[in-house]
């Protein structure tokens, strides 16, 4: 299958690049390398070196005599959105190329409305020119779990029959995202599946829980084949962060009582779920939502996990319970179905002890390079942000019109 | 009150400005004259000319005594909404500031994007500058009764309790929106609902029906005082566009079967409605949703309507049924809530003969300047568009970067 995977520069858009590639398709990437400038910003970097995707494509190839075909690009250009889909001709594209940060998206006006015009902008882009240039093309787009809030109903994959008043019918579940990046995936979904109806595109909507892990068997290959592991409060995520603290002396920092409780995956799965909707795609018209992931944690219980982990590797590892830097639920009912990946074929890997010492040990290989001044949040959901933090932020660059 | 109404040269933002004026509120008006270009593009104008805002701000000091401040600017220029809400001072606004058309966002790539980016932005602009420089102040924001789509089940006003496998939630009701414009009214509902509640900010989301009619008190005063109707296929609605075809001796131009059915109102309730939920804000943090109509008809019964009445008038007035350039259901269950409003007090002003017949009067009065070329339709959402349309339009001007 000829495949392109837009923002391929990132965590996980190059692992599925390359698995995908190693699984015998074609293989496009594209990427504006946008991120790479925000980490800049806000003096961040992934823990493990991560070469240029240039050098990562050309590494892939000698490593497995496989090419990747690399585009350069930003999404909001629409000419060159339409340039791609001319000249690769995809059969499917996997959409990871967007702003993914909810702290980033919350830090100041101008991190905010970028945040949502650039998202919204660059996958409008992407269905206009699917209908133009690709309208058989199947579009695998990420969304993410947070899409749908903490409601107090069990969380279906998308859409939910609603009895009311003595009637039915099956409408799009309501979401509650919870920042100005949640908000652009909802309504992403939304502009995704009108134009499933209007202009008979389709498309997966894959609602995404926390990804966690370091490694994949393809990054595993050659060292230089590594993607971006990020620890820090912007663009880490909890249990990545968590193992990082373990193994910098510093305490586990959770946010609040820390019963806040999300679905969480190992990106090897994140890669198979991909590779499974990529293989059973809808039908034209047919606008579908797996909800992927395969476990729920709560926040205090994936810290205890570490520390005991830890504990074992002989780590003194404390939890620090923070101020929420956040506007959240920190005790909510929590119970999002999950099974459709599953029944498309989906063998979880299930967070193990196993996994957890892996981390810990990869991460103390590089753990001279661990910042520790760019883990604690200073980004504030109620507005103290910026002004009440210690290090203060750059906020000049990132207008919404640039 | 201090009183800002964004999008003060439109069809409902002027007759708003004018009836708070007179009601003794000190009212401001921002515009950035952004439809006087669309129309300008298309080549379409109001059926009554329509003096330009600066003349109409002094006329209505002339007539009656009263001052209207006014700024020009775009709300996608943040410094300048900032400057407006510094040197205002506003304890409300009433946010009719975006691009009111459906099929203008339908039209082409371009302008879809454009709507999407200005109608967001904007928002989301008010929304940063009102947490910096206005946190008490009453976003009344204008959304749509199109947001809701056409569900199988009630329609309530902006929240529905769901009772789903023994649990119970109150939610955000599931929206199924029908164009790109559609669209972006839903995105601002999601996103105002969300500042609301990280921000303390206080909001009402006025989901109006479609609005006809063409004099409220206060354009009647004097000539110079006229506010733009439109009959043209892009700025047009239902009703009003049935008035001028039935006066200018062309079929009454149905969309498909017209059994279409959508709430509407008369435009003086419109005024009362706006004045009702500002004389009752909400409290601080609370997001709520009034649905805005007073009747629902389906458009086939509406043409019925006008032909009857034309027949009175000795007008020959035929029924054409045309392909529906939309994508959308021509018969189904349609029963919207809209009990706040009446609770507020709002006494409607329902659809008459009386109405309708001041109404063909009022346009037989300025029938001469009826363009017969701007009122079918030549947008289609499936996607044909611009090419299968006698009347090609120009598509360079607006691009989602200006």
């Amino acid at each position: 299958m000829r495949i392109l995977i837009l923002g391929g520069d990132g965590y996980l858009g190059w692992p599925t690049a390359m698995y995908l590639s190693r699984q015998g398709h074609e293989i496009s990437v594209l990427d504006n390398f946008a991120k790479r400038r925000w980490e800049m910003e806000l003096n961040v970097e992934p823990l493990i070196p991560v070469r240029t995707l240039h050098d990562r494509v050309r590494a892939w190839q000698e490593v497995t005599g496989r090419k990747i075909e690399l585009f350069v690009g930003d999404l909001r250009n629409y000419e060159m959105v339409k340039g791609v889909l001319e000249s690769f001709q995809p059969e499917a594209m996997v959409h990871y190329g967007e702003q993914p940060s909810a702290p980033y998206s919350m830090m100041d006006h101008s991190r905010a409305v970028f945040t949502q015009m650039n998202n919204l902008a660059g996958t409008l882009n992407l269905l206009w020119a699917m209908r133009e240039c690709a309208p058989d093309a199947h579009l695998v787009k990420l969304g993410t779990m947070g899409e749908y809030g903490t409601p107090n109903i069990d969380i279906e994959e998308g859409f939910i029959e609603i009895e009311y008043k003595g009637r039915k019918d099956v409408l799009p579940y309501p979401k509650q995202p919870g920042s100005f990046y949640h908000l652009t995936k909802v309504h992403d979904s939304h502009n995704i599946l009108f134009a499933c109806r209007v202009w008979k595109l389709r498309s997966t909507d894959l609602n995404q829980g926390v990804v966690y892990g370091i490694d994949t068997d393809e990054t595993r290959l050659d060292p230089r084949l590594a993607t971006s592991f990020h620890y820090d409060e912007v663009f880490g995520t909890a249990l990545n962060r968590f193992c990082v603290q373990a193994v910098s002396g510093i305490p586990l920092t959770v946010y609040g009582q820390g019963g806040q409780t999300r679905g969480f995956l190992d990106i090897r799965d994140t890669l198979r779920c991909v590779e499974l909707a990529l293989l059973s795609p809808p039908r034209a018209g047919e606008y579908r939502v797996f909800n992927q992931f395969t476990e729920t944690f709560n926040v205090l219980g994936l810290s205890e996990m570490v520390k005991a982990q830890g504990g074992k590797l002989g780590l003194q590892v404390d939890i620090q319970h923070l101020d929420n830097p956040r506007v959240e639920q920190e005790r909510h009912y929590y119970n999002p179905k999950h099974t459709k990946l599953i029944e498309l074929g989906l063998k979880p890997h299930l967070l193990s002890d196993v996994l957890l010492e892996s981390m810990l040990h990869r991460i103390q290989e590089y753990s001279p390079r661990i910042k520790k001044d760019i883990i604690l949040p200073h980004v504030n959901w109620s507005g103290a942000n910026v002004k009440a933090a210690g290090r203060k932020l750059s906020v000049a660059s990132c207008q919404a019109s640039d």
